[in-house]
């Protein structure tokens, strides 16, 4: 399990980084940069462990979730100087790579718990797109992951992929990297070629 | 039971419709529309069940929700021509009928845990309101659930008489009809008649 | 505990009245009035239940902070005449109160289930600023808590006050008093001479 707790902290300080760069645009004091850091980077895993009953949640007993996130925010508001640069091109790509992970990681934690595929798949969705979504809240914006940017779709299909593999009497190392790469590619495609799936426009139809 | 949960079941389907359509105003992708509808139709049950801690929350342990919103929102991307003549007048009655059967089974799951009656009230107004709330939010509109629109008035009213007929020793099968019939009264009226409680308007004080 | 007890139903009752304030200047209707004061008032607690497992929430198994929610937003509804006056001057003041009493009981909490200092510094800010928070985000306003005010700030180091108090040996009465004070002196010195924090600007830089 060492590797996948190494992932899960670089998957927490790329979301902290998201966050910590999203209170810039709003001109949030240092705190307030540490509070949207925070529950964009562990805001999915809390509403998982609250909603399957796996209290305290995971960053209460593990004090390096915490850690994690104010060394990314220390860091952050240190040395960034080019945020809109470093916006624009790595961090949608790290972005993915936390996506990938925390969907596999939330639904790996469903399995433990003996709970269903269909609600494995469910809980890895909330895990990875849960911190996005109260991020975007928090600053007023429609959260991205529910608009045209094959970003839920990413997260589900990596969910779904690890389940069946797991099923299919795969090693958990295998299904891992399976369900991470399906994630991976369909999130890295849309950002490189911007895919997105024919939008359900309710507006144009009269 | 059956009833109940067959009742609960066309619940779910109506919320998950709203969310649906409300994502379509928005020009969501279909996951997006998912992600809505399902939040919207489970959100309010989910924050019940994280509050009473009665976890794993419910639509994790029973698939039948998720798959009653999967085809909802199928559904709705397939069938769906004229949202508006639907959304202005079927929906807000079927929306109605979601709220008082919500209501009640929030309600009567606070009681079956033996809280107080004053909680079970607060427990079916959060069962009730609580998915259109988050819908609101996400699509950055401040809650119909809040402003003059007679709605949280008719949970509130629905709640309470389900509690106290359940106190005064009535049947279970009344005391549901009675509350729901309470909190569809007070809806329907005041969507039929445009009322409104009138508003708390600290504007218009100098 | 009873005069925590009682400091506490205090803080319920001034966040209850910063919330239906709030729902005056949006001309919600009564029951809306009682809705966003009770999630203003209890929200922060809630949350830290629902993530620490103290399930089922306080608010559920003691009614009375939904009484004191309720003899609020009455009181507010028949009283208030010049709300803008009463909302410059006394209403941040109580606010600071509440936030600094509300930091050291969810500390407090965290504490007494033997989590570790930093997770009661983590859950100390979210009883204090949770509140707020939703409020914020009902009302479709980047949280107050996350802006430049010195506000998250001022309970960061009340929670660091109280956890080093009590780990140094201090009684509990102590502890609360000196994490009390230092919450109020930060908040109460930001409000009077509008003190703010350098704030992490991304927009200036290109």
């Amino acid at each position: 399990m060492n590797w996948i707790y190494f992932f899960d902290l670089c998957g927490t300080a790329v979301f902290a980084l998201s966050g910590a760069l999203a209170a810039g645009k709003h001109r949030m004091d240092p705190f307030g940069v540490i509070v949207l850091a925070a529950v964009t980077a562990v805001g999915g895993g809390t509403i998982r462990d609250a909603i399957i009953g796996a209290t305290p949640v995971f960053w209460i007993t593990d004090p390096n979730y915490i850690a994690v996130i104010l060394a990314t925010v220390v860091a952050c508001l240190i040395f960034i100087r080019k945020p809109y640069k470093l916006s624009n091109k790595s961090l949608p790509i790290a972005d993915a790579f936390g996506l990938a992970l925390f969907t596999v990681i939330g639904a790996e934690k469903a399995l433990s718990l003996e709970l269903s595929g269909m609600a494995a798949v469910v809980v890895g969705l909330i895990t990875g797109v849960g911190g996005g979504i109260i991020r975007d809240v928090l600053c007023r914006q429609v959260p991205m992951v529910l608009r045209t940017e094959v970003y839920a779709t990413a997260s589900i299909v990596g969910g779904i992929s690890y389940t069946i593999s797991l099923q299919a009497g795969m090693g958990s190392m295998t299904a891992l990297s399976l369900a991470m790469l399906s994630t991976l590619i369909i999130r890295l495609s849309a950002i490189h070629w911007h895919l997105s799936l024919p939008a359900f426009d309710l507006k144009t139809k009269k």
